[in-house]
């Protein structure tokens, strides 16, 4: 048996993704950006509001002439009309005057103000008594006190939010420059895998990857394209390496990625002109026969043909380096939960474990019940909810501990 | 000031939803099912695997031939050739005997276990020595360890992960009976309002939901459409409303939902046969001027104009609707986590408040900021991360409290 010949540590796969510069750039339409990636830094183009309005349905007042007001002595104002929404204001306010005006409506010139509806009574239809008194400002957004003109709004590299389209809806901007989604050809391995659409004959599986990995790259935001089943061959898995490397940015090979006989992948990507292997193997478990490649600027990546392995592998690796490409900014907001361990777990020093659990509300919060299986189960996967980690320098968790939940 | 007639408590609200069934459903194509919910109750149509198999590369023996194997005594066999990956294993490994074998090689007639590659030493090409015993079932799946024929696998109302593409794919299953995509109308109402097209005039402001609420939509699983924008009269509003019930499972209208004179939403869906308000006002902040109504099986919402309100009454009401319009069943997991407050924060009794927070890293965890600002400002919903919410029988929270954050 051959040796892994270059195994790393987790933190030197994550440095080592720093090689792959982003994709190119694109500019999209607004209502087609949720969810990829701002390409450069997004500066106000205006002041946001550009005129002052109310945030209440009410009165516009000066309200230096509410002063004083209170239930027992209510201020008196002459109403002399209203604020038509959507018309800009050009009657002025007098002393002793106000205008009906309802929430976003234009301040009119004079006003400093709104008094809420709520406090107030109409008197005879022209006079109103207010019963509490407001300051300059109350209920009123002023020009810019959204945002100012000039001022960065949004940083590159965020993954564009609702709410941040609708910032960028605010400041009128139509066209969005984003990053290119990063293209992934996913290829399967094995002489003993069958696609779906056939009978597995004894010491015969269907290929499970070809449908886990495509799914995975879609949740981390790039298209996938399964490029089909190779054989445990060189000439036919180069092939469609080739293929890969000539048409997208990233390419996963499951399967073959180990040190066997039958095992071709570092071989095969070996063989193209200028190709580099980063990493043959990686301390966790599982996930161990890892292969980190690249060749020009394309990333390539040999992954174990175990689902489970497949899977964790790419949640903890795969999926950042995709996100690199697409030039997003790390961030360290992620989905995952806090929950006690339900029985001691004793792990091997020397690799990061990653363990599959279940996860139920218990009397003190959430509860992690280890899910224990060969990896080659399926099964194990579907009733997991997420992946806890035990580091290289740990022997173990105790029951009871409390641990992090990765999302799974 | 017309009143709320109906004003409801959120539980209210909850229940009311159990009002609308699931839409009806269709067969989809496996490569397309991610995040679909599944229409029915998935059962193994197979035992997996079929066969047994190794789960380690080594060699296929009985495992009573290595009882007593040490690395003083080592078990010797004779290796008679090697299983062939793909085909069925029909040669029968006798005393004394082992086949080579690959991780997910089908184990022969005969032998009961596998031993590990790294466990055994080649003497002369045609001997091995093993250096630890192993038990029968020692690195090997049985058949049916993964899934037994007839087993329920997944249940209805699942939203399908990777994995579960995964499991369907192992059992294959081509076609997944998925329910609808809920299909969800958005109008935007406002006299003073603009599309993204034009250049506001002063009183004239950008409509900012014809951007958040559609993306919130497609984050719940829904297809929505922007129908337009109308102004603040009946006719207008009236005409949209009828072609969105016309067309579709869900209308969102936003603005008009209130008890001003200029807020006909109430009207409007009033006008129509058959329809019946389930709800006008709920007791959250932000979010009161909620509006919930059904026109046969059709759901209708008036949401508030401001951006940071609909969006707060889209994420706790309606995305639970349309989760439940796609027939998901409710899942406790949310993308959450806990946070220690960085303010005291005082909250009315007798509503819900939701407050937006900013979260950081702190020395002792997520730190939670609120982000306090009037409700029509679009920055404090860029700046936030997320939502806490104080219940209706809190008076509020304290500094350095910790607290549960709904990502946002």
């Amino acid at each position: 048996m051959k040796p892994f010949f270059q195994v790393k540590t987790p933190e030197e796969i994550f440095n080592l993704l720093e090689l792959f510069p982003p994709l190119g750039r694109e500019p999209l339409a607004l209502e087609k950006a949720l969810h990829r990636v701002l390409a450069e830094e997004v500066s106000s183009p205006e002041d946001l509001p550009h005129f002052a309005r109310a945030t209440m349905d009410g009165y516009a007042v000066r309200a230096r002439d509410t002063f004083g007001a209170s239930e027992a002595i209510p201020a008196l104002l002459t109403v002399t009309g209203e604020i038509a929404m959507g018309r800009e204001a050009v009657d002025p306010v007098q002393p002793g005057q106000c205008l009906r005006i309802a929430t976003g409506g234009m301040l009119p010139p004079g006003a400093d103000a709104v008094v809420m509806i709520e406090q107030t009574q109409g008197l005879d239809g022209q006079t109103i008594e207010v019963f509490k008194s407001v300051s300059p400002q109350d209920n009123v957004i002023q020009i810019g006190d959204d945002l100012r003109r000039g001022r960065p709004v949004l940083q590159a590299g965020r993954r564009l939010r609702p709410q941040d389209l609708g910032l960028l809806a605010g400041l009128g901007v139509r066209q969005v420059p984003v990053v290119h989604q990063p293209r992934v050809a996913v290829i399967s391995t094995g002489d003993e895998m069958v696609s779906l659409d056939q009978q597995p004959l004894p010491g015969q599986v269907r290929d499970i990857n070809a449908f886990t990995l495509p799914a995975q790259v879609r949740e981390a935001g790039g298209v996938p394209e399964f490029l089909g089943l190779s054989g445990d061959n060189f000439e036919d898995l180069r092939e469609k390496v080739r293929q890969a490397l000539e048409h997208f940015d990233a390419v996963l090979i499951s399967g073959g990625s180990s040190v066997g006989s039958r095992d071709f992948s570092l071989e095969v990507i070996g063989s193209f002109p200028g190709a580099e292997i980063l990493a043959h193997g990686i301390s966790i478990s599982p996930g161990k026969p890892t292969i980190l490649a690249r060749v020009g600027p394309k990333v390539l990546w040999g992954l174990p043909g175990h689902t489970a392995s497949a899977m964790v592998v790419f949640s903890i690796f795969v999926k950042p380096c995709l996100n690199r490409l697409e030039g997003e900014l790390p961030s360290p907001i992620k989905s995952s939960l806090k929950a006690r361990l339900t029985r001691n777990l004793a792990s091997a020093q020397g690799r990061d474990d990653y363990i599959r659990v279940a996860l139920r509300l218990g009397p003190e919060g959430w509860e992690a019940e280890p899910i224990l299986g060969k990896s080659g189960l399926i099964s194990t996967l579907v009733r997991s909810d997420g992946l806890i980690r035990i580091d290289r320098f740990t022997e173990g968790k105790e029951k009871g501990e409390w641990v992090e939940v990765l999302l799974f």
